[in-house]
């Protein structure tokens, strides 16, 4: 096999009292690329269609994690990438978190998986660093294993495969305005109240709880953001009447994508999962900013590989 | 039955990165207590041994608990409580939270359990406040439900059992000094540094994770507090070289038990647990403080009924 076209998905980080740790997978929306075996040495980007992004290397989130992996190899051939841009950058879905894993994840496979995942992960760190300006994983991982899960720590980096309930559904709505992620972290407070990073650890460790007991009433009752929710939520205009109504559609629970601008909600069901979709739809609808919406199932695979 | 004799055990909050909502019960320190229904109508104190403490209602916190229950009831008859107090106060293993619970765990007992065991916690709550100063369930509730609690939150309140793995023993060392509860509160500070918050929840995270699990290798991983531990352990001689020697000898992770100035320690099996035992008492004998130490499996059913 000399080459392979991959889906790399989109995916939700923080989720609400997770933030900075939590992520969950998307099946809906990701990146395609094409990765191949080549004569030729070293990474080479010979197609991106989609969006406009660098071809060079070295300035390409998908060509530097592929060649923080390539320079451990030490082969005599080479791999090309082409890129199938869905994942619109900066909408606060994982985008360059789904080209990171996918160049790793394919060369990954043509190479008879030398790499196991977490490994695979250090690698696309690489190339989500110069697209985010630091080192975190709370894309990646989910993109690569799936599911849910819960990067402990960056270093040395362990990840947790977090089980979930079957029928759980995003629903995730993308306003086209941009929010600068250096602008969503300089808004943070460098300290947080004792007291509500005792609320936000009780929250996270119900839902982790929540998540391995399939209990959806504790799910809804544990996806609460006291903490960075009450500064981001001022960057992405009419989120709070966008959380009111997704919950009054009854919504487990609603919260920032990332760093936004993307509001992500969780639901049970997907009939829950589309009646949310019209709530949340209500809102930008009357206003001129133009959004994409989409609902999902929870992705439990992560990337996986095309059939030809 | 008019009359029953209860065990109220011991228990562990905190559990480190769980500050303020986990915490677990021990089996081999516990306070003993007889309810009893009588004609005379209200809460009587009838007999106290062990430790010198109030006999009026409204000043004891296990007739305080009481009190609060039996406000609910409208019934004709009284209570009387004899406690056996083995906990020591001030110890930071719950000695007021088993008071506190076994008054009205017993007086359920007796007329038929006409509350569930939250409701009991509620009623405790207001006995653990008189001796804490504020309305608290973490010692609470591993008393009554046994095995690990999470409190998720005191208004309303709500109780998550965590499952835990067979094998699990603590270790638990009292100095015999004195460390205030007002004062292991007030030495903590009102603001903590966001990036350490992140690192508690994902610790904590993990922790409900592992115990799900029975993961002992990420429950030792897991097991870090960057918040409170390093305040509290200002408060107790010798906390740095206990702790250091009980990882030395083996044990998945060492903390404050409660505001101190008890050290707990958990370990996978009994073996560990007695090394950790030795590796604890080490430091201390060599000092002029004196000290308890107990060995206690988890305990999974909390407090009970003591065979006439």
């Amino acid at each position: 096999m000399n080459e392979i076209r991959i889906f790399s998905p989109a995916t939700v980080a923080n989720v609400s009292c997770g933030f900075d740790v939590l992520g969950f997978c998307l099946n809906t929306v990701g990146d395609e690329m094409v990765i191949r075996k080549t004569n030729k040495k070293g990474i080479h980007i010979t197609k991106i269609e989609g969006f406009d992004l660098p071809y060079e290397t070295e300035l390409n989130v998908a060509g530097v994690s592929a060649l923080a992996m390539y320079k451990t190899l030490e082969v005599e051939f080479g791999f090309e990438i082409e890129i199938y841009k869905k994942v619109k950058p900066g909408s606060g879905i994982g985008s360059s978190a789904a080209s990171a894993v996918g160049s790793v994840f394919g060369m990954n496979e043509l190479m008879g998986r030398p790499f196991n995942k977490t490994q695979l992960t250090e690698f696309a760190i690489k190339g989500e660093a110069i697209a985010s300006k630091c080192e975190h994983a709370d894309n990646l991982a989910p993109a690569i294993f799936g599911g849910f899960t819960l990067v402990k720590s960056i270093a040395p980096l362990e990840i947790l495969e977090i089980p979930s309930p079957e029928d759980l559904y995003a629903t995730i709505i993308h306003p086209q305005i941009e929010v600068k992620t250096s602008e969503a972290r300089a808004i943070l407070p460098k300290e947080v109240p004792l007291n509500d990073a005792i609320m936000q650890w009780a929250n996270f460790g119900s839902l982790i709880h929540a998540l391995h007991t399939s209990n959806y009433d504790l799910i809804k009752n544990s996806l609460h953001d006291v903490i960075v929710e009450p500064y981001r939520s001022q960057l992405i205009p009419y989120f709070n009447e966008v959380k009111n109504e997704a919950l009054i559609a009854g919504s487990l629970g609603c919260g920032i994508s990332g760093s936004g601008p993307s509001i992500f909600t969780l639901n049970k069901g997907i009939e829950m999962a589309k009646n949310v979709k019209v709530a949340m739809e209500n809102i930008y609808s009357k206003t001129n900013i133009k959004y994409d919406i989409i609902v999902s199932k929870i992705n439990k695979e992560g990337i996986k590989i095309l059939k030809p």
